[in-house]
């Protein structure tokens, strides 16, 4: 049975100081999707001596081997080569891979290059991945017990080559276990204050047979908590982490904005839609990111109708008719100018709701009583106005995504309590 | 001599699908930067035999081996006893370590718990290096002609760290070699057509004692070459790079919009600063993207007046004052109607110059003679307007990105051809 993985990946590019390597995330998640465990992940150049030392240890200690990358037709790729070596397998050329490549090159008018036949070399006695998105085959080999399976480098022909894997090939020497995962996306409070609450919780689920395992993610402005569990029987397992995610949705509270994988703009965007609600936003320090991100969702045209970036005072006086004498006794960063801002963005596009956001991102601009990191958010609908007030911790990129995040809360928050 | 490098990042959460080992970037560029190579990269769990396994068979191939994490006071914590271990010395308490740890606690009220004094024990004859950012010291061992470094995992208590040990430790060691490094940045042109024109250049340094390496990274709208040289003689290195810059740029011409590091909005938002131009943009399916990555630079507020993202019909009538009948026309995404946009955000913002895009972001709304990835951009200075039609590729992420990236560029190209 298949328990313990290692992921090796290949390429000298992948030892440079500007790439990592991506694919032993997707690797990692898919196999913990059916119990095994990745014990450990390494990085390795395009060098035979260095590649040979470290599967043959990684032969030695785990039961499922993956390799990514070097899989291609020119002298830097060595896996092929270096697996067959160490397993002690002959290589031998598989026809049907060579036609394969060939019509590949065929069906874009072009033959195909000699070097382009080592692709179709394969150790004796392997199992063809067939890759529908590159020339590089995956391959499958058994060592007793063990499995080694190398998936080409590129993200687009990895994955689906994984899945392929996955059902034939490692699922069925699995022990029929799987994991559930939940995830929990939270805003409003800090890592701190979430964990503060939330582990007497997850504390008492996270030992026993069907112990549920909780991990704490935060970026800026929002928190994640990842719930999992392993069980062979799919329907208790669901059954006991929905139990749990309503724990944590008890004492965490309208924080809690997503359990089903969506983003805030997903939520803001589906609570528009369903009440037909039309927005428009006023943006002063986060210069438009918000409402970007609002429009990153699909058919979000259907809600959102317009967003200004008031950048000067000018552009606020004129195109949300901001009194300048408010600006002039309140100064642009304060409640009173992010209501009028509201109001003045509602009213001038004629729509049910308006958002403004005011505030210094920094560096420059800050005030003993304003320091930066200071943004006040205004939500304006049918009820009585809301303004926060927040201080922000960070760089100037870190303020406006934790300002646009609050803006976007905050039309939740309106929204939910209208019901 | 030290020459050959590995990399161990400890710690079981960065076995998990959500946690890359991003230190192991940092310390890359830092030892290349001595001219040290990395040879090989691991992520291992809190695992006592896995960690053991991984650093004994570092120490048989590399000159210097790296550790982050696993540093802390508690039981999970093992780099520091595995490590002691292997090369056989005595943990011994500093009780300087301890002292500094108690006066952590004690300037914070605190009382130091007992389990850090573990972040006392030092193996026998190990160089300390202060952590001015957390309690784990971080730690030098000698073995032989090898030299083995502990650092702590947070980034900001690795990173300063880091900095001392290169300075007084690798450093003297590193056969006084240092690398240079230059990076251009090109928009406008695919990946391939960079190569095209770089490679016949780049492929001509490549070889020899005074060798330039070059690698190519590229992202939506973005390609970078980074070149690389090696030398004991900085003044002669850095001339040779200087001349290899202006070879790739005299190829590549005004595709190349910086040589500096600096990003496209910081470059765009130089030019319009020093000529004291002042901007507005109106965004349709970029939906504030534009805008919010030149407010992204410190100072924007200077020359971004406003910027409007009239994602209804109605909007680009009644802010840009767009003619309904244009509309009806072209239809919105046209070039007829990106130039009435550009010319309507300069006049009522009374700016000197107004930007516009506009285009199907998708994934719907695409038709057969403008598909989705359909994008026009316009911008309006003095002279001609000019309008430019794109069609990117990808997904409706990647469509904004692009569009954006154009956008900013076109701003560029028009300033650059005024002089």
């Amino acid at each position: 049975m298949l328990r313990k993985a290692e992921i090796i990946a290949v390429g000298t590019e992948l030892l440079t100081p500007h790439r990592l390597d991506t694919n032993s995330l997707a690797i990692t998640e898919r196999l913990n999707d059916i119990g095994i465990d990745v014990r450990t992940k390494a990085v390795v150049g395009d060098d035979r001596g260095d590649l040979q030392a470290l599967f043959v240890q990684a032969l030695e200690r785990a039961d499922l081997i993956v390799l990514t990358g070097g899989l291609g037709p020119t002298d830097d790729d060595l896996t092929r080569e270096v697996v067959a070596d160490v397993l002690q397998l002959p290589l031998e050329e598989d026809p049907s891979i060579a036609n394969r490549i060939r019509g590949r090159f065929e069906r874009r008018g072009l033959r195909m290059p000699d070097i382009n036949r080592r692709q179709a070399m394969v150790p004796r006695g392997a199992k063809v991945l067939d890759n529908p998105n590159g020339t590089a085959p995956g391959l499958i080999l058994e060592r007793g017990d063990k499995l080694v399976v190398l998936l080409p480098g590129p993200p687009r022909e990895m994955k689906p080559m994984l899945e392929i894997a996955l059902r034939h090939h490692l699922e069925p020497r699995s022990g029929g276990v799987k994991l559930l995962r939940r995830i929990l996306r939270v805003t409003g409070r800090t890592e701190s204050h979430v964990e503060e609450v939330a582990q007497p919780v997850y504390g008492r689920w996270s030992r026993g047979p069907d112990a549920i395992s909780t991990t704490i993610l935060a970026s800026p402005g929002q928190i994640e908590l990842h719930l999992t569990t392993l069980s062979d029987d799919v329907t208790a397992a669901s059954a006991r982490l929905e139990r749990a995610v309503r724990e944590l949705m008890d004492v965490l509270g309208a924080d809690v904005f997503s359990v089903d994988g969506r983003t805030l703009e997903q939520v803001v965007g589906a609570l528009l839609r369903d009440r037909h609600i039309r927005l428009a936003l006023a943006e002063s320090c986060t210069g438009g990111l918000t409402t970007s991100r609002l429009t990153d969702v699909p058919g979000s045209s259907d809600y959102v109708e317009r967003g200004i970036v008031c950048y000067s005072n000018r552009s606020k006086v004129e195109l949300l008719g901001v009194p300048a004498t408010l600006i002039e006794t309140h100064g642009a960063v304060s409640e009173e100018v992010a209501l009028e801002m509201a109001r003045g963005i509602r009213d001038r596009a004629g729509v049910d709701m308006g958002v403004a956001i005011t505030g210094i991102a920094g560096p420059g601009g800050g005030r003993e009583e304003k320091p930066v990191g200071t943004v006040f958010v205004a939500a304006v609908r049918t009820g009585e106005p809301v303004v926060r007030r927040f201080r922000f911790p960070g760089s100037r990129d870190m303020i406006k995504s934790q300002a646009a995040q609050a803006a976007l809360d905050l039309v939740r928050r309106t929204l939910r309590s209208e019901k």
